[in-house]
């Protein structure tokens, strides 16, 4: 693939339409895949990234000096970096996705209806699904293998600074779709870094079912800004944590400690604190200073700051504030429903948490909060496939159709009805 | 609400912008009302319907007047009428509404993960829905009835013509959602003919979750190329049945008859006939004159007209077209493949059939051809939200996310998780 797109002059747009042929003729035969030739293809693309590991960082070590040359900066670098615990990494997952339940075919709530056929519901794959990420070659094998695994065929477009990586990575793939007799084509990585590649994929409604697109908010925009195909997609995460006054203090501390500072980076990640007014003397400055050992920066409202007073003022924009950084707003509220009013209209639909041990409280919260991930007295970091059981996980949805919140297998199929009957007719 | 917007100075894009902040506001209240409120609310508004028939017909004989000085067609002018037996059937929808089971709030799948925490999923509302329609005031309250018991606010923009009636049945809508103590903003039937309006819906991704578009071809492509906001389309039906070499001749003839004849501009009419060339000589005779009898146009393959020497060739734009009318093209194909080659090529992904005795083409059939609904030996008239036991529909999606076929109740909310935990943390 690579070689003929670049030894012939490079029409873009052709070469993306032959991408999308291919794609759609592989979707079909990837459809009626049995588990047993998707699980061998996976765990041979595994063998071969292990077999293939100096080519590997051979490649990648070609990335890594364009990087540097064009002065990326660290954090980028080494993103980019494929060392042997990253590669070791890789295969696991693979093996890992090998190992999950094929969710294609199956058929559920088949019954008879009164006219005598019988309706159920059987689970199929997406058909195409063009995947637009940023500079990290795992994601690569990651994205292959789950819609492999999903029976779907995938177009992927990585970041151009990972293209010697993302080619290697490639080139094990295809030899393990070889090996179990499935397309080459099922998974295709593009093999140019023109940018315009990314604007022919997105006007590829004919041949692609689906766009995911994994990376910054820019990326993000655009994506959404311009496809003509429907986006599977996650915007931010602003996720709350509301102290309700029937909370129990010694869970409350360890849950919102926790929501903020396991990891700062992480779209799960507490962003605001909301405390109702009556609990707040007595569990506010326990909290601050556990944040403060920690060197949280701390924004309080005006009434947080009478019961912290080392503490900076938040400002309006505070509220809408993803920081992705050791920072957190706190606003005092008057009850469950000023909670939940301020999630409303501050919150991004990702994750919320109410800490409290009264049932009344935590059935309507569950109830009314809209957001993908609703939860009682449990840290927010908790919202991620593996947690939830799903076993790997595209990404995080904050959409509302199709798949909300954490995507995996599942939420790379659709179901479609399909009816038996013996010669029945509608009369 | 039509007071208001009447009398002052018209500006279209503040307007909508209100309907918007207003629907927000309502879809809150929706979200959290119990079961009982919604079906007093939809008992009530079957009856304000009936008690209000004379007035409902008044309104809708301006109509009716108008659109005959305009020069609309008598099909349009029919579809557009009010008769006593339409207002009662729309009563008699709403009642049915009333008595399907609310999809609203049921858990599923919750269970103990190995960290501690317990995780399932919640059935909810997807906010606020907008549906634009053509003029037949039926719609009116079937949607407003849907949205209302999934737990939805809406925003319904009618076709023009249909003004007065629509915003004589939004004033019944309007007292029974009183009566059950909703919100009356719950259901907002825009009151403005201004095409400029329902652009301005499209942008409205602020506000509104999904925008359902029910009308002809040229609506839904509008709709589609300038919403920003995630569409639920029903497109259009090019359906196949495929008589296999192993089928039973008496149930082939039986379903094919009907799949095409019990009515002919339906969705899931069939289109185009695809015959086995092993059992062609034996079943397309009969079929012939039984469909020839009946005033079916058919239009034949090459190899068709052999067998049919008293028809008309088919032209390659025939394979492609939903003919809505007495109209029938058949094709020989040598085999099941080149069937759902021909189905993948030239179908509309709607309803597709296969005719067969033989389980292992059954099997092949349900799983590889990618339509919203999958047959065996059933007429595909049968893909109908009430024939599947959905209650109602508001549609037939040809879309692949989030809802595929029939759309009911269900198709009209989305899954969020719910986490349950006793001070949980993640380490």
């Amino acid at each position: 693939m690579s070689d003929t797109a670049e030894s012939r002059k490079f029409d873009v747009p052709a070469y993306v339409h032959e991408l999308g042929v291919q794609a759609r003729a592989a979707a079909r035969a990837m459809g009626r895949a049995e588990s047993c030739a998707k699980n061998t293809a996976l765990n041979a693309i595994a063998d071969a990234i292990v077999a293939d590991q100096d080519r590997l960082k051979a490649e990648n070590h070609k990335d890594l000096q364009a990087g540097r040359q064009k002065g990326l900066d660290s954090a980028l670098l080494d993103r980019l970096k494929l060392t042997d615990a990253r590669i070791e990494a890789m295969a696991e997952g693979l093996r890992q996705i090998s190992a999950l339940p094929d969710p294609v075919g199956a058929i559920s709530g088949l019954e008879y209806r009164p006219s005598g056929i019988q309706v159920g519901r059987m689970r199929v794959p997406l058909g195409v699904i063009g995947i637009i990420y940023e500079s990290r070659p795992n994601v690569t094998a990651d994205a292959a293998a789950l819609c492999l695994k999903s029976g779907n065929a995938c177009i992927l477009r990585g970041g151009s600074e990972a293209l010697h990586s993302n080619q290697a990575i490639a080139r094990c793939i295809e030899q393990g779709l070889g090996k179990a007799g499935l397309p080459s084509t099922a998974v295709q990585v593009v093999a140019t870094t023109d940018r315009a590649a990314v604007g022919e994929l997105l006007r590829l409604d004919k041949f692609i079912d689906v766009i995911v697109p994994r990376g910054g908010k820019g990326l993000i925009e655009r994506v959404t800004g311009e496809s003509k195909i429907p986006v599977i997609k996650h915007l931010h995460g602003v996720c709350h944590t509301y102290i309700d006054d029937y909370a129990d203090i010694d869970k409350a501390v360890k849950v919102a400690f926790n929501a903020k500072t396991q990891r700062y980076g992480t779209c799960n990640t507490m962003e605001t604190l909301l405390v109702a007014a009556s609990i707040a003397e007595r569990v506010l400055p326990i909290l601050a200073s556990q944040y403060q050992a920690e060197g949280v920066e701390l924004r309080g409202c005006e009434r947080t700051c009478v019961i912290l007073d080392n503490i900076k003022p938040a400002s309006d924009a505070d509220w809408d504030e993803e920081y992705l950084a050791p920072i957190l707003s706190i606003r005092l509220v008057d009850d469950l429903d000023a909670a939940m009013d301020h999630i409303d209209k501050h919150g991004s639909r990702h994750t919320d948490v109410i800490i409290t041990e009264n049932l009344a409280r935590a059935r309507r919260f569950l109830r009314e909060v809209d957001s993908s991930s609703v939860m009682v007295n449990a840290s927010s970091r908790f919202a991620d496939g593996f947690e939830y059981g799903l076993g790997a996980e595209i990404g995080i949805s904050t959409d509302k159709l199709h798949a909300r919140g954490p995507v995996g297998l599942e939420g790379l199929t659709t179901l479609k009805y399909i009816v038996l009957g013996d010669g029945h007719i509608r009369t």
